[in-house]
């Protein structure tokens, strides 16, 4: 017989019965029913009661055994009673009865318990960090995130793309944020850079020839720690294509992504229709470049019916070039439960919490004399009760709906508005539950102004502007850039552009944005030269791994589907990251650490 | 029609014959064939011809174009005259006639071609990679590399192997090599290191629970360059496993690397019985713990002849305990032709060159009278030829065939002995071409004597001591290790272990290195303490990757399997790495550089 086991903790079953078996796992569980002592032993695929009473040989080393141990257990198979089959287990039917127990490795007392869903402080998890993975929550989260991630590699090898593996220690990538640093030793005083993101690589593969790439990369950033970020590394599905348009990129990605949700979302609907929206419409209907589908509210513009009207505040407003009033419209949600005024002043405090001055808002009730429908709210008093009609005419509301109104620079107020519309949707129950709707975001502007009246690029500087060389001829901040975001319940999952792979064209851009080309030949200097050398056509995207784990394993937090997460302040508590160096290190590097008050 | 293309380069055949087509790619070369313009047009895919003459409206366009340029071209498929049918292109069968070109991507003129084999610095390879790798023989080394960690990953799971990755920004893991650090902006002053390996890792994701665990994982040491190493990182197929034994991780291991072989070296025999050959016996027999066993020399130990023999110099060495005397058995090749003198000096010459004295020898010749079978060399007339007969019975040798020999301290001459066994098997042709041979070294010694006399881990400190705890009360030197190498080839293509997961064995094992209890909590503080709270028995192994793709795609530098390599001096040519980090970096991290004369 094998050394440790004939048989894992999941294997057992009525068909065993009377076999002499061995099984090895962790005490999950003892019992002691008066005289018979039961043991749930928990391997890494199930649990298997295993029991024993005075008669067995293991009685007296059972008894000594903790929770978490690891035991040897030898045993027959018995059939269990019927009355006490345990259905949710795959060995549920049986039993093994103890004839012998091996102690493996004991557990000293421990910190937190494994068996039982209390909760423990991020600290005392993170700081014992084997023992929170032995949790059936935290287990599943990670074969789940191990499952997703071989899914995505066999459907972008089912589409045709190859994966390579680009340089982790590498030069610096100006891509936005910071980069993390390596002193080379070899050459003191220089340091390589980890990887923001493979960008400049792939693109480079693609100048090389490879027609279709992808990667399962890491990435680093040295960010300030957030719930849905990690402060150091982080993974994503690296996508470049040759010879495409956006189109093509569309189409090769939607069929992973979509089959990614369908495969391991089970009994959640995943919409296969992606809608497209212009990031400007995007902002104007949702308040957000991410937004959540499957909200069904979306804003409208509604200053013609405030213009001299008599909302004073708003009429003057609308006098100003750039201001405009939108409206979220809040239909009665599947309760049929009428918005009233209650729920109206609600909303209005929270844009005041938000820092908005408030919300105006209209609702339509039953008319207090039986007549029918009126309008209410003091905004419907100073308009009117023609504008206010208008109003409910192109928001399509009926008795029962309110609707908000928010006025100003859209830039003011669009994020709050999003917000509120998330509140909105989620308190009237209209937004839908249990699915994924996802959307295309398209037409990026190039540039934008910034709040030193600059114009700077306003997402990705690698990005083809649309119109090419000429578009960039005219005002820059009318120039579209072929780059794209998928949103998906109000995350944005991909992001992706056609590339810019004229070198005349990345000049004019840089210039644009106040680069002049040694600039541009100094911070992307490989990627540039290598557009001179001949360069197809090419796009691409990148798919953030750990936010669709978190997503599909629904956890608010992306350390719960990560196995060895840094805490917030990016120290990794188990193996005590970082550290002080040693001088002999800080010799080698030729570096000194400055003292903090010098 | 699709904006680049309809078909890729390698689509086209007779059944398109007469199609209006569109193609993409790179102008691999363009000749003129007395007005007829003839353009090979090359993407990932393959290659196919295109023509025009005189009458085409793209003539004039195609003149233009130079090698490397990025065209698109839209045409119509013309079956090729049979004369002209190239057999060595799935398009050769047709052309396709241009009536239209679109430059969209030129290119200078280059520093080195694409097309033709020939050979350039590395500098400019390195400098210009985008067009190394548009060689035939680089993307077809990438696409092997590429297609074996596929592989690698689908015998992984097939075997029950579930991959999970593990940080790269973590702690200094001290396992012999130099750690990359990476300082920390959120601590200054404190540093973070990549991983030499996810030692560590792998290990608690055992005690976590998890079965059967892989991954590619990029492995980081700041090393010396060495032709058949990367300076900065590397990939291993790492592996580790709970409740096994020896045998369990050569069980799990074979077929995924003999699958491998398999698939990826066509023609070449891999041989499946795979031996088990102990670490010692492996210098004795072969002066390598990674013998090439596609030669069939075996050294052995011939003291016993030489002891008080009248060849004075091994006589004397046999005096001294601890010396040996071994042969090299050097049988004539399969071509049948004799080792004469001539092949014997210049062996002698050789381990001259390596540093010994150097190497007697016999050979055994017709005797010049005729009478059959004679010993010649200087060695022979001195033992005279009854020993120099019983060392002929001994190695099994005949006429024709030689012998050389080597005295002393096994440890001064065994890696030479290798040397010359493998110059031996190589020249007289004994070494077996076109296939790959692997052994299991095993019984590693725990630990060994340093050159100062003190004893240090020889290998592995993780690794569990065969008997365990009681054979850690005894000499230390007597302790073998359940550790373990596979040699394929002359190369170490794997290494691995059971580990030692209980605290007290590890404390003791450690202690018995010099290493205080203090000093092991401070150096693997993570995993000791976690092997206090339940630790399964475990083990697993790492296989080099880099290694793997070299051998099968028969290279002897590990640049040539790497997509973006550094070069010897680990610079990235082609990204500028290292670099100067700007002042502001500097500041954030509160690091100094040291000038260089402080």
């Amino acid at each position: 017989m094998h050394a440790y086991r004939s048989h894992t903790c999941a294997d057992l079953n009525t068909a065993h019965v009377g076999q002499e078996v061995r099984l090895s796992g962790w005490v999950h569980r003892v019992r002691d029913h008066g005289g018979v002592l039961f043991i749930d032993l928990r391997d890494h695929y199930g649990i298997t009661q295993v029991i024993a009473d005075g008669d067995s040989a293991a009685f007296a080393d059972i008894e000594k055994v903790r929770a978490e141990w690891v035991v040897r257990i030898d045993g027959r198979v018995k059939a269990r009673d019927a009355s006490l089959v345990n259905p949710k287990l795959s060995t549920g039917e049986i039993e093994v009865y103890a004839t012998g127990l091996t102690v493996l490795g004991a557990a000293d007392e421990l910190p937190m318990p494994v068996f039982g869903d209390v909760d423990y402080p991020e600290e005392t998890r993170l700081t014992y960090r084997f023992l929170d993975l032995r949790r059936e929550k935290l287990h599943r989260n990670m074969m789940l995130r191990s499952n997703v991630v071989r899914s995505m590699r066999q459907r972008m090898w089912d589409q045709g793309f190859t994966e390579f593996q680009t340089p982790i220690i590498t030069a610096s990538s100006p891509e936005g944020a910071r980069d993390f640093l390596v002193p080379s030793r070899l050459h003191p005083g220089k340091f390589y850079a980890l990887p923001q993101a493979p960008q400049q690589f792939k693109q480079l593969i693609m100048v090389a020839g490879f027609d279709r790439y992808f990667q399962i990369a890491p990435c680093f950033r040295d960010e300030d720690p957030r719930a849905d970020r990690s402060p150091t590394d982080f993974y994503q599905l690296d996508i470049e294509m040759s010879f495409v348009e956006q189109e093509d990129v569309f189409a090769a990605v939607q069929p992973v992504v979509q089959g990614i949700f369908e495969e391991f979302a089970p009994g959640k609907k995943v919409y296969s229709d992606w809608t497209r929206i212009a990031y400007r419409d995007a902002l104007k209907w949702y308040g957000s470049d991410k937004p959540d589908l499957r909200n069904p509210i979306r804003m409208q513009d509604v200053s013609d019916h405030f213009r001299g009207s008599g909302f004073a505040i708003f009429a003057k407003l609308l006098e100003q070039e750039g201001n405009e009033v939108r409206a979220i419209p809040a239909p009665k949600g599947p309760s049929g439960e009428p918005v009233g005024r209650k729920f109206c002043d609600r909303m209005n405090a929270f844009a005041q919490q938000q820092g908005l001055p408030g919300m105006g808002y209209i609702f339509w009730r039953e008319a207090e004399d039986g007549s029918g429908m009126e309008a209410a709210g003091p905004l419907a008093k100073n308009i009117g009760p023609e504008r206010t009609e208008a109003i409910r005419l192109q928001l399509g509301l009926e008795k029962g709906d309110a609707a908000f109104f928010l006025g100003g620079k859209p830039e003011t107020f669009e994020a709050i508005a999003g917000r509120a519309r998330n509140v909105i949707g989620e308190e009237l129950g209209l937004t839908e539950k249990d699915c994924f709707k996802f959307a295309w975001i398209v037409d990026f502007p190039m540039y934008e102004k910034t709040d030193d009246g600059k114009i700077d690029f306003s997402h990705n500087p690698f990005s083809m502007p649309q119109g090419g060389l000429e578009a960039l001829q005219g005002n820059p901040l009318d120039v579209y850039a072929y780059q794209y975001d998928l949103a998906c319940n109000g995350y944005e999952l991909i992001s992706g552009g056609i590339r810019n792979h004229k070198p005349e064209i990345m000049y004019r851009a840089f210039e644009l944005a106040g680069y002049p080309n040694s600039e541009v030949d100094k911070r992307f200097g490989g990627m540039v030269k290598a557009f001179k050398y001949g360069a197809p056509p090419h796009g691409g995207c990148a798919a953030g791994i750990d936010r669709i784990v978190m997503l599909l394993a629904d956890e608010p937090n992306i350390r719960e589907v990560i196995m060895f997460p840094m805490n917030q302040r990016a120290e990794d508590m188990l193996m005590n990251a970082p550290s002080d160096p040693t001088n002999e290190q800080l010799r080698e590097l030729r570096l000194r650490v400055v003292p903090k008050d010098s």
